[in-house]
This record gives C-alpha cells, structure tokens and sequence, in this order.
C-alpha cells in the first residue's frame, strides 16, 4: 500500500527518529540533509528515502503507541498507553461495540478504544470543552480512526442522549455527580471505567458506587518502568513517570 | 442476543464471583444453593437466575480480561493482561493484521492478538509443546476466536513456512537463537516484541538484535499495584506480583 | 569477646541459616545432625562448630537487621528495617537523643531508635497494650538495647509525663487525636515521624497538623525489590511486599 | 546549645526553607528582607529570627538527612538516605565498630556510617580521586563527623594497611576485583556491602562473591515513592527517582 499525504511517517536512521506529516511540497530539515515530503509519497513503508546530502532514512509506519506518543497535539494531560491499553483490555472493548466516553480531552484514549471497536462499532465521546474537541478531533483524524468515534461537545450533566452502552469511561474532575446517570445509559452488567488522579477523588467516587450498586469494584495503578537498552551497562532509567492517574473499574448491575 | 450452551458465564451476588461453562442437564452448585445451567442457557447478560433456594444472581459477560484470569485453563505461566494489553498497543496490533507468535503456552497472549486482529487479520502462533497447543486450542475456542488464529505445531528452529509478518512476539527460552530467521519473515520495518524473565537473556537478546540491525530497541516493565477498595480504609495490598518477565520492542529493519 | 548464654546466635553452613538463643544444656537439632550449645558458648563469632555427624557450621553474630528479621517475637504488623532505618536517618536520631514513641508494638522500631541514641540517649516507649509491651521488653533485651530504652505502660491519652523530647515517632490508630499533645513534649523545631496503612488516616492526619502549624509536612513511601541472587538467571523475585505503611514526616513548631 | 559559626542552619517561614553555614558578618538575602548570620548565632534551634522587614523565620537544626540532601557539596552522584540508611542497618553497623569503605564520593554514606559508630568507633574510607577526597572531608566536617573518620587517600589495588573490620561496604566500578583482598581484611563473618548502577556489574560480582565463598548474598533495590501532602487532593508526586543503584550484601566467610 503506497504511502499518501496527510499520513503520519516515522524516519529513522538508527540514531535518530523522526514523525513528520505529509504534505506535497514540504521539505523536512534535518542535520543529515533536507527530505522532500515528495520523496516518500507513493513509497511504501519499509523502503528508504534519501537527503540531499545522499544519507538514508527508513520509512516507518508508527504504531498507534507511536502515533500517540508522538504524534498527537496535546493539550492536556493524556491517558497513556501503560493505562489506556490496560483499560480497552480490563473493559472487554471488542469490534462492535457501543462504548461510551468521556471527557475526551486530547483524544488518545478515544483512540485506542476506537480501534478496538473497529470495523463496526463506535465510541460516543462526549467533551464540554470546545477546544479540547477540536484537538481531539484532529488526533482521532490522524489516527484515521474518525469512522469509529462520534464527538459530542456537551457537558454530560446537560443529559446523555444515547443508551445501551456496551462499556463506558469516564475521565472528568467530579466523576461521583454521574453515577446515577451512567447507571441509566449502560448496559446491565456493562463494566465502567474512570481515571482520577487523587485519592480524594477515589474515596469519593467509591462511595458512590457502593451506593449505587456497582459491583466488583477494584482500584489499580500501573508503573511503567524503562530501562536503558544497553548491553554492557543494562539498568534502569535513572527517572520514570511515578504517577498519572489511579483507574478504577467496576460493573453496571 | 441469547446465552447459549458452551458460552463461559460470570455470575455474582455481589459477595461472590463464579465462572462456568454452560453445559445443558448440569448444575451448579453453590453455598446459597444450586443452579441449573438450563436456567441460564437462553436469557440474556444482564439478567438474573435463581437458585433452588430462590437466592438471585447476576449473570455478566465476561470480558476478555476475565476470560484470561478466571476462565482459561493455565498450564504455564501465562502473559498477564497488563504485559499483554501494553504489548498489543506498542506492536500496533490491529485488524488485517498478520501476526507471528512463538511459543504459545496455555494462549493467553495469543487471544488478546486475536481480539485485535480481528475480523480479517490472523496470528500464526507456534508452539512446540503437544501438550501446550491442546490446552492454548482449548482456551482460544473459549474466548470464542479460534477463526483468527492458526495454531502450528512446531519448534520455529525446524523452520517458519509463512511470513510478511505485520507484527511478532516472541516468548520462549532462548530468543536470542532466532534473530535471523525473524528478520527474514517479518516485513521491512515491522514492529517486534519479545518477553523474558531474566536478565541474561535480556543481555544476549539485546546483543543479536543489535548484530542484527534491529532499530529502536526498548526494554520495558510493567507493575500493576492493586488498592484494597475499601472506603473507610484505602490502602495499596499487602503484596504484589514484583516480576512477571521484561518485554524488549525493536523494529525490524 | 567470646560469646555468652543468653546470646542469640546465627549458624550457616552456607545453603542452612538458623537463629538461636543460647540456653547451656541444650541441643538444637538440624537435618545435618546436633550441636550443642555448649559447644558454642565460650567461642568467637567467625568461629565453627560441628554437629555430633560431624557437619560444620559458621558461627555468626546477628546484626540488628537480623535480630529484627529472624529472632524477635511478633504479636503485630512490625515496622520493617525498609521502613525503621529511613524513620531513623530521616527524624535524625543520634546518640544522646531523647526520644518519644508511641505505640511500641513488638518494639522494632524501638530497636533501631534504640541503637541509634547509644550510649548516652534514651528511649520513651509507650504502649497500651500489656501484652504487647511484654513481648517489647523481650525484644529489646535480646537485642542488647534496654539500657536505651524506658517502657511506659500508658495510653498517651492519658498523658505524658516526659517532655523536651528531641524527636517523636507515632504509630498508632489514631494519630490525628495527639497532635496538639505531641507539639507540647516536643521541642521547638523537632521532628516528628508517623507510620499509617491507610490513606484516610493520612487525610486525617495532615489536616491536623496543618491545623496545629506543623511544618515541612512530607508523605513518603519506601519499597524494597528483592532479587534472586542466581548468577545465571538474575531476576526480581516473583512476588514483593506492596505495602508496609506510608511514612509522614514534620517539624514542630 | 548556643549556635555556633561554622554551623549549618536551616530556615522556615512555612513557605520557604534555606539552608546555610553561619559566617559572623554575612548576610542572606531573601525575598522577604535580609537576615544578619550575627543575628543567628548565638541564638537556639527553635528560636526565630527577623528579616530587616520584619519577617519571622523559624531557626531549625538540620538533621543528618537534610545534611546530606541540603547541604553537603555533591561532586558525584551520591547515595541518597533511602539507601544509606538501609544499607547502615543491614550491615549491622553501630557504636564502636571499625568499617571499611570505598570508594568514598562526596561523603554521603561516609557521614551515615559515621554517625551510626558515634562515639567510639571508625570508618576507614579510602578514596582514590584527591578531588573527591577533598569534597567529602569537607562535607564530613559540616556534619560535624571528622572525629569518626579515617580518611585515605588510596586505590586500594595499592593495598589496605588495616584489617579486623567489623563490616564493609564498596562503591567502585569493579567491586569484583577486590573481592579476594576484602576477604582478608573483614572479620571472619563479617557482613559486606555493595552499590552498583548497572546488571552486568551484579553478575561479575555475584560470580565472584560465589567463588570466594561468601555466604547469605542477597540483591535488593530501594524505591521511595513521595507523595504531594495536599489535604484536598492527596496523590503521588509525578515523577520519581526510579533508580540509584542496585544494592548487594554478603557474610565473609
């Protein structure tokens, strides 16, 4: 399949890698010589592409990991995919399914869900910031996972107007004011999700499942820990991420 | 859409989890009484069966995660769903796809790949153990995606007779021995995973796929920290699974 | 300095570790055959002695991480050398302190702080509890330590005789109950340690000393990796200890 | 106690914290005014201070745990108190004790170490690079400690004039090359500690410490985890020190 403008590319030189969007007419710079975008439209992923100066580049497709990683505009905190993949397995997200979200901030959860329902089923994101829909709007698109998502701009306090939701996310400040209102829109039986970031917000949030009763509720943290790929001195990263948000998961009765 | 005999169901009464396999003429026998699979095969996830002592409880769906926690049968140490959700997002694993997957074990990797792929991609899994591919068959047909995967009775050393591999995990004792042969059945630039326990094999690992031009070599961990979910009294478990394996990522090139 | 009765002793014959308290006219019993104790008292530490089959065994003396590891009785959740040593350097207990504590327990931390105030400091440990400050009193003989440290049979409740303490740690129930009475035994700008196991009491905890201007208020958690020391399969062990307790830190004002 | 020149201070508004040496005649400016060292000294931890504005500030003694983080000079990476202090009690180390350490660094766990042997005992620290050599004797001066340490300056592939230690411990590059003249200075029994960054160096020096027979190795690893002490929104700091080195402790046999 050749490669097309508007797609997100990776070039890598073994030292260096870079994500760059196609666009005919584009020059890419970099210290190694100038690539002309046109150089690698209608190329396949996987051939090479060379500089002005005559160095070699690998053409890679990213990984939705990568696209997330590295492609996406964020303008707000995202979901990573440590958590978001761990969220689309623990959810039991699959082809087909109705899905609920929200809020969607930057998309890149949306994204991994989006394509785990694909080809035939779709989440219902609903954002009330309209500038965070419209990135959101723009990464989903550069996923080119737009088919599988429907954005809705409304604050769900304001009402929910689909049901029957197979499984729902829910990624907002004061996720306890919902509960009721998520027990109406999902599924019996449908298992939720939420992400919060304090334990304020996890007190809180399981009080009112218990009071509403949601049923096997756990509450999980996952750490990601990298090491520094090199043979003859393998260890640890001297730094890592120690905290982006507690997820807690429970089911609709 | 109805239960139907030899689905994998949950129920729970709130207090209590069970996982059974539906069988017509059996039943399941509980401390609050006894259940008839007959009374489940038919209705609908969501609702409600009673014992003979007209105790009711919920019957869910399991999700995938629980179909690999709870359902599966586990003659190896199997892939966790945390190494396992994190592993299909960062080797970008999605439907179409065509995947390469050697060893097996009990097949818990292997239907969370499968999920994925799905409807029109395949994993090519190989395994060498009889006794391994029985159980990994069992397990996939469980999870009901015995369409997406090809299971192949083989030690990969005697030989990979496909390839233009999208994507490829790699689990078993001595990766470092079949560096070459991946390289030649995975597509140019395709995304490679491996999971190991030690850190020796780590070392040797890194070393070949370094002899081997494999870019953009990774060495992750994954650690999930459960949380007690007690309201009045939050607090991490006492213990935890410290190590599960390192997963190592590179690109082929 | 030759050892005497009453010590407790380490024996290894490399693969074998036991602890023992030397009574004269014993004999403990070892898959490797006996020795008697006798046949230890009066010897050196780095010395051996044989079992009557002729088996040879390391005699070594017990550090304070192993007294509180392998010979002291535990009637409760004890506080960890993980968790005891950071308490120790991070209240900056020296010789000559005076220090309060409260509850003892099985006197772990006692221990620590115990050897930490050596020769000229002194300990203020009270416990509630009969039964759990018996069990303190033996551990801390064992450990060589009562000269350092005074046990006090009280519910600080019902107040504290002592003040112009240097250093305070509290490991309690309800710690949040004693802070207006802690500020007033300890000196001006001392600091104060707590350990809790749940994160209400933290909440709890800090809004007290907030309230009574505590200052420099730290939350702090300590987590020890252990790893199997096999030279030719290096890795973490499987399972770990996920939590002991969170540690709070602050100064009086 | 009258506050001395010469000593480390430390200084609280609540907001702020300073760290500084007293030098009759110097000033320290702060944001909130200037304060006169002369207006210190003299004065008694607990005691406070004002600016030429007016402003009060809180006069705390430091303990050796913000010695170390606050005020010693640091020319090499250090071993920080979640480790020092560890490794002090896992090695037994207490009042009147003779410990061997190399290499010596900027001093951070010479200063623990020290402390702990406070009144009657003595750290050997040997140290090769003069310039390090010069750093720690200065930081082991603000921590008021030169009594306790011996320091040399010395590879000790050159040779170790002393022996009879009680315990050891050794921070070098290549640990597993002094393994055979440790064993002749430690006591017979004695315990011995490591720091090393990197896997590869664990494994030449477990194959070393098996070869030459020492007993009870272990491999351990510290992590602290900190967390923002806000009442109302209670949660992990975001990132966290995810590694400082891997720590290993043997019996010499």
């Amino acid at each position: 399949m050749n490669i097309k403008e508007g797609e997100l590319i990776e070039l890598t030189d073994n030292k260096n890698v870079f994500f760059l969007k196609l666009k005919s007419g584009e020059i890419f710079g970099t210290h190694k010589g100038d690539i002309k975008h046109d150089d690698i439209i209608g190329k396949q992923y996987g051939d090479t592409v060379k500089t002005h100066k005559g160095k070699e580049f690998l053409i890679l497709k990213p990984t939705l990991y990568e696209i997330i990683m590295h492609g996406i505009k964020r303008k707000t905190q995202i979901i990573y995919p440590k958590d978001s993949a761990y969220i689309t397995l623990k959810l039991g997200i699959t082809s087909g399914m109705k899905v609920f979200e929200t809020g969607v901030g930057s998309g890149a959860l949306t994204i991994v869900m989006a394509n785990a329902v694909k080809p035939d089923g779709i989440i219902y994101a609903y954002e009330k910031e309209e500038k965070h829909l419209k990135i959101a709007k723009e990464n989903i698109k550069l996923a080119r996972l737009e088919k599988y998502v429907k954005l809705i701009h409304r604050d769900i306090s304001e009402g929910i107007e689909e049901k029957d939701f197979d499984a729902g996310f829910i990624d907002v400040k004061e996720p306890w004011k919902y509960i009721k209102q998520l027990k109406s829109i999902l599924k019996k039986g449908a298992p939720i999700g939420f992400l919060v970031p304090t334990v304020n917000q996890i007190l809180k949030l399981l009080e009112e499942l218990e009071k509403n009763n949601f049923l096997k509720i756990e509450v999980k943290e996952i750490l990601l820990r990298e090491y520094k790929p090199v043979v003859e001195r393998f260890r640890p990263e001297d730094r890592m991420v120690a905290h982006t948000g507690y997820l807690i998961f429970a089911r609709n009765k």
